[in-house]
This record gives structure tokens, C-alpha cells and sequence, in this order.
């Protein structure tokens, strides 16, 4: 929420009510303890003024339901799935229950999912990245639903998020890539355009290459959605067509998995003939054979302090403040050194 | 919901009504139809004779949200993710949002979350199996939200549901493995006391035991939680204490998929030396090495089905008619044959 682009403001409110701003604070943010009497007049200034009512208006306006919406862009491959159930138990933890909505990947869903979930009396929202309408968050202001921003952080955006870097934690997987001696380097990726977080790792990767001297044009580039298969079909045409990579980056594991599955298929080695890295350090990357070299994000870590941000929002007003968590290479088996070059 | 249990009756209300049968139904399946006057008659007899309001009623009472509650076990290792994201496809298709709770398999996290979506307004809900308190189905019909219960089908039950038979599905399976010349038989399970797939499965291998003559104490039983560690501990005990079984039933993927990321890090061939099968046939079972062989359960038909169903149920007051659908073992990498016996 942030405050600051409100109009009209606090002092506003309290000078039509007649009471100071201080007043309207503690309506705001502890209506229990304000008298019947003051809580009608700064009310009415609120709504006389059109000031658009935050999570403390709405507290002040509304029962809190305890209920907290999560919208996630998919359940499948559960990319998600331990960041949530890490969320959800802490949220249990302060008596609150949470919903799950999922979009896949599609910002019109999206915005449904967030209606509905709105509409459905959820105290706050958790949100996947940063990058949507600015309408969507100027509705959730104006409905007074504070909306948390996770698996993203950006030192530059105003808006609080409990995440990590993505860009600084590609930009790290791909200089110890080059590092080993990989020039002929490709991406499989998703929709970078809708994708903050895709679009992150892509610009992480183009980094390390400009800062080892290499030329972004011979970055081999495939953008597809995320899926097992997806990711198969992509390493199949990278290892068949046009100059042969000899170290792939998936902007995430289920990318990675699928397509080394299709490179055991085709008789291609990993990390023999090309090495494979992925990103997100889900399960599957330990299942996978060979296991995975990937990006290791602190699931647990972003769902807990995501939930107890949110839960002491609601309970509280006490604004989010942003967090950025560490990410760091975890080294397993499908990643070489060139020795042929 | 089976109307047949409540009292008093639709004829009971009609005649305190004074209108037929025919009426007080249209009232219930479709209250846009009927005068606001016989409207008012009959919800009046309703709520004087305590008629435990149906969906019918509901839909009468108050206005639809088109929102359908999913509460599944968990959102790890994508077990039901496939289903419902065709649920949830399906759904949108009818103007429906869903939203989802997971309960961690706990049946009092499952009771929160049902008074959670219920309290939110769901219409309807989707439930996984059908064991669960009596008094939860008895909330649920006094609130008049209707409940599916899919990935599970037994026809001594009532209850309608939208699923499968497991005990059948994992009997077929275990008869292809002894057909195979496995004897020495072991089973990881999740906790059959509060989960009825779980608990037919384990019954579903005893019956082919049985059918071949075998002793049902010769089943070497693991119970635990799903989760891929699991599987890998369980795997461990087994080889390494007590008489080494030759082939292994897990009861999901899950749990295959770790057992044989153990039996290749204790240097135990499969199927070479153990033969090891799964449940589910998630997408897990294709990346696993080697690829498992396993249930094949029609996760995308039964979401699709379901969502019908109850997108049915919800618009015309159409009853759930029970649908059982197919399963079928797939034959992949981890299951031989014993020649040495």
C-alpha cells in the first residue's frame, strides 16, 4: 500500500472531522479503542472526502474474515507448493486460513482470481511479482485489501515485496557457468513479457555474458510456457538446429527436468556433451537424474515471513516493510567445464 | 447429499404451503420462475417445519457466488494438481471461479477449511475421498452447500462421488506383479486409518495375495506420510533389515519416486534386484530414472467431470449422479520379473 499516492490525506480527514490526525490513525488502525461518537465523524469525513479507504478503513469499516488469499500463477509441478505450505502453516499458527486461487500464467485470470477472492471477504492477498495492471492494484487500494508481493524483489519499485532478486541470482548461476569455460551458451525461457520474474533471470543471464566480455547476440533464446514437456521440445530443437549450446539455462526447474529427460532420449550427455542448470531448487531437481544444478530459493523462509508480514498487517496496520532473502548456486551433477574449446 | 435422510419431507412442506410437490420443488430448483408470493409461502413453511434446507433452499435464500470450494489433501509433488487445473478450466468455461484449501491430510485442518469456504460463500464443493466425520456432511447439509467427492468411487456408498475404484485399480496392479513371480511383497503406505485411498489400496494388493493363494503376513506393511523422503526411508528399512522383498507397491508416486532415488544411492538395482511400483501416474513417474511404472489414474477427466457436475448441480438443481471412471496399470521401467526363485 502505498500511502503516499493517496489524495486526499490524513490531515484532510482529520480537519473535516475536527480531530487530529492522531485520532484518525487509531481509527484507522485500532477502531476498538476509538468511541462510538469520533469513529462515526471520522467515518463520515472519510466518505464525504472520498478518501480511499486502506486496510485501515476497511478494519475500521468491516469484520476481518481471517481468511487470506493467495494467487499463484500455476499448482502444477508445484513450483509453488512449499513456499505456500510453509505460508499457510504460519498462517494457522495466528488463527488465520488461506485460499488459493491459481491463474495460469494468464493476467485476465488473474484479475478474476482476485475479484473473486476480494469479493470473497479476504482480509489481504499474496501475490506472485511485481508486473500487473496498475488498475489491479489501484482496485485493491480502493477496496481497502492490502496485497503482499513475493518471489520478487526489486530495490527500485516502491512497493513492498518479500522476496528475492531474480536477475542478481541468474546473474550469479550464469557467471560460474562461464566461469567453466562455456561460450556457446542458450536460455529456455518463459513468456518474458508477462513474466517479471522470467524477464529477470534473462536480463541476470545477459549480464554475467557483458561482464565476461561475450556478444548478448549469441545468446540462443527459446520462450515457451512452463511445462515438463515444453521444456523437452525446447532442448530438442536447441541440440538439432543452428550452432549446438554447450550449457543451457531453464528459467525453471520444471523446464530443466523436461528437458533433460528428452536429452537422455536423444543420446545427448549431460553434462558431457551440454550442461543443463535450472532455477527454483523444487524437488524435482533432486528426483531428476542426473540431479540438477540449480538455483536455490528459500521457499520456507519467503512463505513464513510473508505470512507473519500479512498477518501483522491485518491484525495490527503495521505496514509491510520489504525483505530481500538470499539465493545462492547449489552445485549437483549437470554442470561442467568445457575442455574441448 | 442424500435428501433421502432428511425429515421432515417436500411433502411436508407443500402441504403446510398449500401448494403440490411440483411447486415447492420449482421453488427450490428454480426460484426465478416461481411468484414472489409462492416464493415467500413456501420458504416460510420451510423455516416453520425446520426443514433442513438443501442446495434448493440455498439457491432460493441467497444469491449465487459462482465460486466452487476445493479442499484437497495437499498442494506437494503436484499429486492433484493435473485434476484441477482441468477442474478449474472446466469451471471457468461456466463462469465459475474455484478456490482452494489444503489440508495438510489432517482432518481438522480439512474441518477449518470447509467452515472457511463455506463461510465464504462457496456454492458448492469439492471434496478428495469420502472418509470424513458424519457431523462434517451434516454441516454441510444444514448449510445447504453441496459436496462432491471425487478420486475415490465405492458402490456400497451412497454418497455419490466422481472417481475411481483404488481398491480395484491397485488389486490389478498387484496381480500383474505376482503374475510376474513376486512373492516377496512389501508395501509403503500412507496412514490407512484417515485415508480411505490409501486404505483400499493396501486392501486392493491383499485381494490379489489371496486370489493367488499367498499369505497375507508375508505383506511387509510401511506406513508413513506421502513425501519423497519418506519413500526414500521407507526403502531403506526395507533392504536393509528383515527378509529383502522383491518388489515393492508404494502407494503414490510420491513415494515411488523416493524409494528409488534411495535403492540407486544404496547401489540396489531396479528392477534388478527390487522391482518398485507407484500410484497416480503423475507427471513425476516420466522424469523419474528409471521411468515408473505405475496406476494410471484420468486426473484431467475427473476434474473435467466433476466440474460439470457441480456447475450442474449449482444452475438446475440437477442431483450428482455417481461416475465411475477407468484406471489402468502402466507399464514403464521399474518392474521385472523374478527368474531366481
Amino acid at each position: 500500500m502505498n500511502i503516499k499516492r493517496l489524495t486526499p490525506t490524513l490531515q484532510d480527514v482529520a480537519t473535516a472531522a475536527n480531530v487530529s490526525t492522531a485520532t484518525v490513525s487509531r481509527c484507522l488502525n485500532f477502531p476498538d479503542k476509538v468511541a462510538e461518537r469520533t469513529r462515526t465523524k471520522v467515518s463520515t469525513a472519510i466518505r464525504d472526502l472520498g478518501y480511499t479507504p486502506n486496510f485501515g478503513a476497511r478494519a475500521m469499516a468491516a469484520r476481518r474474515t481471517h481468511t487470506i488469499g493467495a494467487i499463484i500463477p500455476t499448482m502444477d509441478n508445484a513450483i509453488f507448493a512449499r513456499g505456500l505450505e510453509a505460508f499457510q502453516n504460519e498462517l494457522r499458527l495466528h488463527g488465520f486460513t488461506m485460499l488459493v486461487a491459481s491463474t495460469s500464467y494468464r493476467p485476465e485470470i488473474e484479475e478474476e482470481q482476485i475479484r473473486a477472492l476480494v469479493s470473497r471477504g479476504a482480509d489481504a492477498l499474496l501475490l506472485i511479482g511485481h508486473a500487473r495492471h496498475p488498475e489491479i492494484y489501484r482496485f485493491l487500494e480502493a477496496q481497502g485489501v492490502p496485497a503482499l508481493v513475493t518471489w520478487a524483489f526489486d530495490a527500485d519499485l516502491a512497493r513492498p515485496s518479500i522476496g528475492f532478486d531474480n536477475r542478481a541470482a541468474m546473474r550469479d548461476m550464469a557467471t560460474r557457468v562461464i566461469e567453466l569455460g562455456h561460450r556457446r551458451l542458450a536460455h529456455i525461457s518463459a513468456d518474458t513479457k508477462h513474466n517479471d520474474r522470467a524477464e529477470a533471470r534473462l536480463l541476470g543471464i545477459q549480464d554475467a555474458m557483458l561482464s565476461a566480455g561475450l556478444n548478448l547476440d549469441d545468446l540462443r533464446l527459446v520462450e515457451t510456457t512452463y511445462g515438463i514437456e515444453e521444456g523437452a521440445v525446447a532442448l530438442e530443437a536447441l541440440v538439432t538446429t543452428g550452432p549446438s549450446p554447450t550449457a543451457i539455462f531453464c528459467a525453471n526447474d520444471v523446464l530443466a527436468v523436461g528437458a533433460l529427460r528428452r536429452a537422455r532420449e536423444l543420446g545427448v550427455s549431460v553434462p558431457g556433451e551440454v550442461s543443463i542448470v535450472g532455477f527454483d531448487d523444487i524437488e524435482l531437481a533432486q528426483i531428476a537424474y542426473p540431479a540438477l544444478t540449480t538455483v536455490h530459493v528459500p521457499h520456507r523462509e519467503m512463505g513464513r515471513r510473508a505470512a507473519r508480514a500479512l498477518v501483522n498487517l491485518v491484525k495490527t496496520g503495521a505496514p509491510f516493510e520489504s525483505v530481500e532473502l538470499e539465493t545462492w548456486p547449489v552445485f549437483r551433477d549437470t554442470l561442467g567445464r568445457v575442455s574441448d574449446d
